[in-house]
């Protein structure tokens, strides 16, 4: 059994993760404390601390947007901590501070704290767990509080919602008087692991554990609600429909799962949740079913920027190969929640094929959400990018060709901020005497492993580069692991100047051996441009192609290549030159190559020819799309999946 | 200025329409007629007699089923019309005569008749013409009274339906006290259209004119309307909106009209009745927006089968070259309505390409709308078949696999009865000294030209052969003018076992000359298989083919050619063999291909290789598609455009 470290263990604070944690420190979480208080001119209301304040007594009671706004303060507190255990912040550290009074003087006597029922109605509350999210707040208020507290030591935050999360474990369970259901959005029960991590407090696993468990179970805990509730759905109050439980995750008992169906967020954080229990546990019947619900993921049900869900319609997943690039929704949360679980999964199974998933989400379905302004965000992110069917095909509408400075319901702004916040736990993984190494970036890491400490010290350009030098400080035998990311297929190893055997395991090259002193290693990950395809049993992609450079899923876009982007066609065993893109950062790597431009004929359908001329073709990196134009926020089109040429 | 022939005039007794003619009459109409009285078992009720009953006093007054059904009705009666122009048939003669007994008992004192309101209440009526079809409904049913007039010589329903057109005529116009509206959904002017023509009387013409003319106009009547009724809607009682007027076609006056938008049949309706009206007054503006309308549809909104419509939401067109054949609506009525559509244009215009136009819908997307057994049906017509993706995918779920025995809202299969049924009308446009041969089939026609009665036989196997016989009786100077199909590249002709010059202007080959005695002529349209693609800027068909030969598509199906049709590809320059289809009509031409089927790789993404196999891919026409299986409906993949193979 292996451990992910914990933020203060490993500090990125240069390379690609280092500029973006400075981000994300510096401009995206004063930005979004701004727009958690509705002061971001020409961007939708979050209304998060109106609310808190008005459940408070500090403004008049008025509830305002959806029911689960708390929850985005939760995410952002969350990410507030991991930025303050890298290095003090005193201005986020006061809005932090200011925060955590409003909640203290929001507090119920008996330890509630929701704003959305304090305001609406108390009497009202946990009435409705399937639609209003109150255990979903909960939870990701809980993170927040655990990481603000990790990071200052101030404990009243953690305090607060410790009360709270024993109100819970008081009034739910399956206990005699006790309400035995669970949430509509897990969320709460990966919170719970973690508490009780923290706080060694047993009772917050078990509630976890329950709340797992509980869920799907015959008859169904939603349905009894909605009998009980009057069959009244919050949502849309003129649905007198029995609510479709799949879109729960909560149609049948979780350790019969094999499919990823209903909301895909909601999925990947049960998932998550469930890997969680099998690890702390030892629930073989869990573990077995995130072993089915991964490999059904990300072999028939992931695209391949890393985003899952499929349709906008209830943010979910579909089918096996059912992948369609433009009426997708891949919502940026749902990539987020693919992370968390591939995390935890190789912590459960130690195989890299974890990982390569976690890497491919994070570098292109995570990312691609976020302006490099970090004052923008995507909240689906298409793999086919055309603006006029996002205006005028209403099976479109819901892709926005553009960023946006905020949501109505913006869970995900937060949600990479936190993420990318406390990236340092998803760096490494380790066990007693082992350290398993599974992104490259540069960054500063310190383990207490049985023999002693040992630090790590990564310098790379990765992933513009495949070079990265490892220096190792820690004597005693234990165990390096290495990973050789899936995409690579030639590595290059030496261990203090001396070639060594890159033969990888699992995707991990094993140094096991007696460090002594200080050892520099250089891995050199060769990192040709691929060009991919999909299963052809996937149609949204057959007879096309997509260009990936390591860890990068590239993209051609209307700023490069002009419109129609259909019509440019890419030759077999093309030779690809490495460069810069104009307006974008100076170390994104761009690909050129030279493909050919299909030129229209006569009329719309008209015998086959594909007459077609040479067109020099640009891929800048996906994530990195929808950053160039007049205001830095133009859209165009995009494209990861290009026609392959005949010839 | 040239016209279109009747259903009198030119009999269809054989060949491919001839047996198409007979199911309707045999079979179509009595399996409707049972479907009208809600007698299907296992299919939809329809409740259009049930309501007409009601309406009359037969039976309690309780309406059911949507606004609109009245409609059905008219549709059923104009077909119903048609077949009793060719031969008797008592049966069907007899029921009408029920149907129009009930007619005649439901009509109002003052001749208004609309089930629905006079169920509803009268006082209503004529108050939310946006939404509740009374003009519609008053269009078809006077279209199916001349139709049955024509074919019986009896008044009676002719006369109720003059009285309920004079009714409206006098409340609505631009006239003091005139309601000054016009219809949500368009079809009664091309009603009036017809009835001025056989009644002669100018007022049916002046209100169709005013009705395309008014519509569309600032302030909007639409809009009027619905603030006097309150800001209701009919459809959704929830919603509060503004009226979209774009969906209606009335969001600007029709002569500025350029791009075709909102639900597809109201506006193929429309531009038919802009047509006609042009057609009769002269008026250059509508004809000129007629003309960018049909471009606009034929050159960028138009699947290959002649399908329109783009989208389920609204059963609309979206904008030029979107054109997914997974999310497709091309629903039956449509393209139906497009055909309606060319035959006008042809008799303005006098060009060829509105008939190729029209014969691409009617072989393809038209016929494809019912089974071969002429009891089941599509409402949606799309050009991929994925029944998985129709039950798991909610943004497909409107794309039915398998035909239906009936629909609550059941518009298409009753349209599709008298198109057919009347389709004499289609074969020839004539003039004084000429006519225009446009479609061949087994075939009688009779004209009067001012030289004198000229009659066409047609014996031919068309469409699976290019070989057209045409025996011409009627002395005289006159011009047989003989399509050439946009498809066809050589034609060959001989007159009397002469070879002729087979020189086409505008797609006819011109005959002018001094007629006598009886003129056999041979006509052969070279008819090989095209391996078609659609223009680079319609995105979903890059890269992609179809095949086609003569005036029929052809698509794959699960049937003949396994699942994973996204799999197959067809290489350049494939030869096809032509050969049967097992378990579809005898006579019908499938096509066989040596192309490929690709293997999937390891996962579900990885560098390209695109490994295949041989794989024979068979071919068979459109419309044939889902007519084969246990119980000949059996879903099962189906796809018009598959992969190109590189190689």
């Amino acid at each position: 059994m292996v451990q992910s470290p914990s933020v203060k263990q490993v500090r990125i604070d240069s390379g690609f993760w280092g500029v973006y944690r400075g981000l994300v420190r510096e401009v995206v979480l004063p930005y979004q404390y701004e727009a958690l208080n509705d002061r971001v001119e020409g961007a939708d209301k979050s209304y998060a601390i109106h609310n808190l304040k008005a459940a408070a007594g500090l403004i008049p009671p008025e509830q305002k947007g959806p029911v689960f706004q708390d929850s985005d303060l939760g995410k952002w507190l969350e990410a507030v901590g991991y930025a303050l255990q890298d290095k003090p912040n005193p201005q986020l550290e006061a809005w932090a501070d200011e925060l955590i009074g409003i909640m203290e003087k929001a507090q119920q006597p008996d330890g509630y704290l929701n704003s959305f029922y304090i305001l609406r109605g108390l009497d009202q509350r946990f009435t409705n767990l399937i639609d209003c999210h109150e255990l979903y707040c909960l939870g990701h208020l809980i993170e927040g509080a655990i990481s603000y507290w990790q990071a200052t030591g101030k404990t009243k935050v953690l305090d607060i919602m410790r009360r709270y999360a024993d109100l819970v474990d008081r009034l739910m369970g399956p206990g005699e008087g006790q309400l035995r259901g669970y949430p509509g959005h897990e969320e709460i029960e990966l919170a719970l692991v973690k508490l009780y991590r923290v706080t060694g407090e047993r009772r917050y696993l078990d509630l976890a554990e329950y709340f797992i468990l509980e869920r799907g179970k015959s008859p169904s805990f939603f349905i009894q609600e909605w009998e009980k509730r009057g069959r009244t759905r919050h949502f849309d109050t003129h649905d007198t429909r029995v609510p479709e439980l799949s879109y729960f995750q909560a149609h049948e008992p979780v350790t019969g799962m094999s499919e990823a169906v209903g909301h895909a967020v909601r999925a990947v954080y049960l998932y998550s949740g469930m890997a969680d229990i099998a690890a702390e546990t030892g629930n073989e019947e869990l573990r077995a079913a995130c072993l089915r619900l991964f490999d059904n993921i990300s072999q028939k049900q992931m695209y391949i920027t890393g985003g899952i869900g499929q349709t906008h319609h209830g943010e979910a997943f579909t089918f096996g190969y059912d992948l369609p690039n433009d009426t997708v929704y891949a919502e940026t949360c749902a990539a987020i929640g693919l992370v968390f679980f591939c995390r935890r999964m190789f912590n459960l199974e130690r195989d890299a094929k974890y990982i390569d998933v976690m890497e491919r989400a994070l570098y292109n379905g995570v990312i691609a959400g976020m302006a490099l302004d970090g004052r923008r965000y995507f909240y689906v992110n298409p793999l086919e990018n055309w603006p006029e069917a996002s205006e005028k095909n209403p099976g479109r509408n819901h892709v926005r060709p553009v960023r946006q400075p905020w949501f109505g319901c913006s869970c995900c702004p937060p949600n990479l901020a936190r993420l990318v916040s406390g990236l340092g736990e998803y760096l490494y993984s380790y066990g007693e005497n082992s350290i398993y190494v599974h992104l490259y970036t540069g960054s500063r890491a310190e383990f207490d492993l049985s023999c002693g400490k040992v630090t790590i010290e990564q310098s790379t350009k990765y992933p513009w580069d495949g070079a990265v030098k490892l220096t190792v400080r820690g004597a005693g035998r234990y165990t390096l692991a290495l990973r050789v990311p899936g995409w690579c297929r030639q590595a290059a190893l030496t261990v203090n100047g001396q070639a060594a055997e890159p033969t990888a395991v699992k995707g991990y090259i094993l140094l096991n051996r007696d460090w002594a002193g200080q050892t520099e290693i250089l891995l050199t990950l060769d990192m040709p441009v691929a060009v991919m395809q999909a299963s052809p049993l996937v149609r949204a992609d057959a007879g096309k192609v997509a260009v990936q450079r390591g860890p990068l899923v590239y993209c051609a876009e209307e700023a490069d290549n002009g419109s129609d982007l259909a019509a440019l066609s890419l030759p077999p065993g093309a030779g690809f030159a490495l460069g810069k893109a104009a307006g974008l950062p100076e170390e994104a790597v761009a690909l050129r190559v030279s493909g050919h431009r299909e030129t229209p004929g006569d009329g719309l359908y008209y015998p086959a020819s594909f007459e077609k001329k040479p067109a020099e073709i640009t891929f800048v990196p996906y994530y990195l799309w929808g950053n160039r134009g007049p205001d830095k926020s133009a859209g165009g089109e995009m494209a990861v999946w290009l026609n392959r040429d005949r010839d």
